[in-house]
């Protein structure tokens, strides 16, 4: 006997469902083709900074919309949301420690938070994907490997520390073809920042990543290929240890009215 | 009997010669391939907003460079820079009007000044001409003609207005090329944001442009086609009357180590 889950086609009612109680699980999947965004929620006198530090690292922390201080509306990406209610589950992390897991900010929110939605990596997926190249974890309970380097981000303000890559095992016949596809993306990651030897970005060992899952070479015609992750602004930032921080719980993301397509500059 | 004068050839050449005095002229033909940018310059109590709008808005303000307050060099994309004294002529507007054009700041820099850095067209323009398609101001004394639209930005926080825009006729053959050519540029107003009949963003007679000198059609066979401009966040920050603002004087930019190939997404 399989059991009906309801599947959210669009932004909107995948919102409408996490609003009403009835979906708390990772979005992954949910309303195919529509830009999912990490969060990120900070105090105002440090949004300057971390706006200024995502404008001068737009591969790794591309601004998908931000949320002014004493609003809650996505207005611009998501007409009619509220940031406090529609994400399936949030963090909330004071002085740099996890101190709630909610479903809800209503016991959290305060007048003087600004929120970052920030691309993430589904979109380009989806276009790797079309291009006929395989992502085994896709779809899974798994994750993408992802590793720190020893590329600097820019600093601005407080805000520095090394940038966080995601990595993608690549067929060598596949990876003009990878280059092209991301490149579109500049509002979800982009173009590669790296092709091949992994130790020349400062990883020594490519099945130990730092988060997420390893992800074995199954050819010897893969190519090992890099991308900035969306995890490097949530790190930089939680390393100051601000006095508040709310983000989602990984995988539970915010899910735009935007469609992949409206982020590809070409 | 031909006068010399020596082009500079680099952005720093460009700089090192305007400290020095010894340029004061539009920097149009200087650096050849250097990215030049517009210069607004705010105080700090302001800066979020006009970045957010910037953010809002990437292809009318497309973000170069942030200076931060305290700061007066370009470090990320020319080190070795003093914005008060490396643009050839600037205009200081209290509650906006013009009070002075100096050829430095010493006597007007404040530490709580921020710098925002913005694409100009020079960088797509080049791209437009190595696909043969002829711009007749270039390298003239003339500007490219710009209209205020009835399209609307995205507001934020006191930042708002009508999108402006420059207009360029290009021939019907090469029309696809021109769209392929300043698609790779996002950083310098990237993709048209109209072709064809001006009326559809409010323009009402394209022979009265509201900045720069008209450009008569010579051939039925050319589009209208239209990008938008860098003149609309100097524009729009310029109506909130702010207590003090700072820019270039028009054609007078400010000319970076970056080169134009740098801002290609692909």
């Amino acid at each position: 006997m399989t059991s009906l889950i309801t599947i959210p086609q669009t932004g909107k009612e995948t919102r409408e469902l996490i609003r009403a109680g009835q979906f708390r699980q990772p979005t992954s999947g949910a309303a195919p083709h529509f830009v999912q965004a990490n969060v990120a929620i900070l105090p105002k006198d440090v949004a300057f900074d971390f706006l200024l530090f995502c404008q001068r690292n737009p591969k790794p922390c591309p601004v998908v919309e931000v949320i002014e201080a004493g609003d809650v509306e996505a207005a611009i990406t998501a007409p009619g949301s509220d940031i406090r209610t529609d994400v399936p589950l949030y963090r909330v992390y004071k002085n740099g420690e996890m101190v709630d897991e909610p479903d809800n900010l209503m016991d959290h929110w305060r007048d003087d938070l600004v929120t970052f939605l920030l691309g993430c990596s589904f979109s380009f997926e989806h276009a790797l994907m079309a291009n006929g190249i395989d992502l085994p974890y896709y779809g899974t309970e798994r994750n993408v490997p992802m590793f720190i380097t020893d590329i600097e981000t820019e600093a601005a303000g407080q805000f520095s520390g090394p940038m966080v890559v995601s990595h993608r095992w690549i067929p060598q016949d596949k990876l003009v073809r990878a280059v092209q596809a991301t490149s579109r993306f500049p509002g979800t990651h982009g173009a590669p920042i790296h092709i091949g030897d992994p130790s020349v970005i400062g990883i020594s060992n490519i099945e130990k990543p730092d988060f997420g899952e390893v992800w074995e070479q199954s050819s010897d015609d893969q190519v090992a290929v890099f991308w900035a992750c969306g995890v490097t602004p949530q790190s930089v930032a939680m390393s100051t240890k601000p006095e508040l921080m709310i983000t989602h719980s990984p995988g539970h993301m915010f899910v735009t009215d935007l469609k992949d397509e409206d982020l590809a500059v070409l």
